[in-house]
């Protein structure tokens, strides 16, 4: 290590040693680029990351009688333990329904700009209101989900102690803003390359540096860029080639759907990429199972440039060293139903 | 606490407060008829708990790529949350389908004598290999889930930890070796029962004491006995009133389907009492909700008593005292699926 900086400091005194010159210009032009997961939670705007509503939320999320059926939680398709997601093309929920598209991690999620594929909820607690009341995931409604809540003694007073002061404070809302708080609490620090931003310069390998080096030359970065590389603007799918319709199906049209603007037609949320070693299959369709094949897709639909082989595996390369640790979690222990909770209704609606 | 101890012991030396004189004999009898959760995981019979084994028999335990669907895994229905089941009449598995019977607690269930409602499985270790290769539950197959397994270099490397010395260790035999393992850490022990048990007197209210007398004296402990209450026998349901069609289905005929023995029908395994405030609904057919009324249809069908509702109340003063302390499970990270992992299949068979 102390080596190392001898050489470096010694290279950029006499500006003799190309390689590593290229090697610091390499971390520069990436510090500018992309930012280090924190170390920590960050703040959120109006909801501050109490004990209590922390540990609420994590119930929350592992809870499955927040769905009809009381077999679906959040964790169901958004599995701690599996990167995030659920390692499916598209969730089964209830009544197995399929949904449309790819789960996306809940790892990280926090640093997106907006959640969903299609960006239609602003921040984490809008995004934790949708499958809850989706038809083909968890298929409840707020006032179920309030009357559940409300049936178990342990919960009410949980929420009273999350949410300290307000008169009725066992709301779907609170629900929503209680998983908020957990879900903010789920990010991956410390992966190879968050070391390498933060000056490490032996935290990646020639390979990975490679791979980085071409994420930058060839435009990925004007897409997968910031703390998450992706999950802040919206591009179209298919910008130069269109893919086929396995992987970008005609039906679906991304953020159009929003929007209800032609432009947004095939447009979706650059996807983040942190950790995405951990959550194929990959795309919007999940299509894809293969990262090498998901970034040459992304070369030829995106870039209008067919990665060589070797160029597809340095970025790869890279791309895994996107994966950091994974958070610890003690599973909750959640409270009995009682005479009062809503009984289980599996019946497709 | 030492007041108690004094007036206690003046009743012994003098034997003239009936009261505390009763008491300690009812200590007598319960410390005869039951016994107390152990502290630790009991020792198994040719599955030694190493830590390898354990660790890797929790990941399996919360692995849903063990089902074709890769969406259920063993904490799908036995849910360490949720009083090791899943809160509901009947499980939902694979394709939606619904399981024919209630799914019993993995708590303690190391203690059972065997597995299954009907008894099917000698052990944990076999009972795990049935769910897996249900087409209701998690429909897979011995040679789908050791191609999985093996498909992850983790898991690979994980079997020849927790199985030293074996020439092939990923075997589906192995997988139900470790998920027993694992399961023979989820004991629930010190319930205010089990301090009674352990001679503490006051552990227990006046009417809890009242329920474990009636308990005992009405003739309850004739099956459930012993560390679990249950568990260890079978029995046939409605020894003396059938209950309806509603809590005793007609078309299951219980351990008959085991034995074809004329005397085993509507014979099922006593179900083990330990933690059964968390684990409603109740019966083979979770018909019953209520603690309560499910204590009253044990009275009738099974004694042939009509038990009074103050009679109901303290019995189920004294179930409540079986709650014990639930283990902590930290979320095991699961490896993702490679190239070679088999994809899901969601398609009923």
């Amino acid at each position: 290590m102390i080596k190392r900086t001898l050489v470096k400091a010694l290279a950029l005194s006499l500006g003799v040693m190309a390689g590593t010159v290229a090697a610091d210009d390499l971390m520069d032009r990436a510090q500018g680029t992309f930012e280090p997961i924190p170390k920590y939670p960050p703040v959120i705007d109006g909801n501050e990351l109490t004990q209590a509503k922390v540990e609420l939320g994590k119930m929350l999320f592992f809870e499955p009688r927040l769905s009809s059926s009381h077999l679906i939680s959040c964790n169901t398709c958004h599995n701690v333990g599996m990167g995030g997601d659920d390692y499916l093309p598209v969730s089964i929920g209830h009544g197995w329904q399929k949904g449309p598209r790819n789960s996306p991690t809940v790892f990280n999620a926090v640093f997106n700009a907006a959640q969903f594929w299609d960006g239609r909820a602003a921040d984490l607690a809008e995004q934790a209101k949708g499958p809850v009341q989706a038809g083909v995931e968890m298929s409840s409604t707020p006032e179920r989900v309030v009357a559940t809540l409300k049936s178990m003694p342990d919960y009410v007073e949980r929420f009273e102690d999350a949410f300290p002061g307000q008169g009725d404070p066992v709301s779907f809302n609170n629900m929503a803003v209680a998983i908020e708080a957990f879900e903010a609490t789920l990010i991956t620090p410390d992966s190879d390359f968050d070391k390498y931003l933060r000056g490490n310069a032996d935290a990646l390998n020639e390979r990975e540096k490679e791979g980085l080096a071409l994420f930058m030359d060839r435009g990925c970065t004007a897409c997968h860029s910031g703390v998450n590389l992706g999950g802040q603007e919206y591009y179209p799918f298919g910008l130069v080639t269109r893919p086929g319709g396995e992987i970008l199906p005609e039906g679906d049209k991304g953020r159009f759907a929003v929007t209800a603007t032609a432009s947004d037609e095939y447009v979706f949320r650059a996807s983040p990429l942190r950790n995405i070693e951990l959550t194929a299959p990959y795309f919007h369709s999940g299509a894809v199972w293969s990262l090498e094949e998901a970034v040459a897709v992304m070369g030829t639909a995106q870039l209008g440039t067919e990665l060589k082989d070797n160029e597809v595996d340095s970025i790869v390369a890279f791309l895994k060293s996107l994966t950091g640790t994974v958070p610890e979690i003690r599973y909750p222990i959640l409270p009995p139903s009682t005479g009062s909770t809503p009984r289980p209704t599996d019946m497709i609606q």
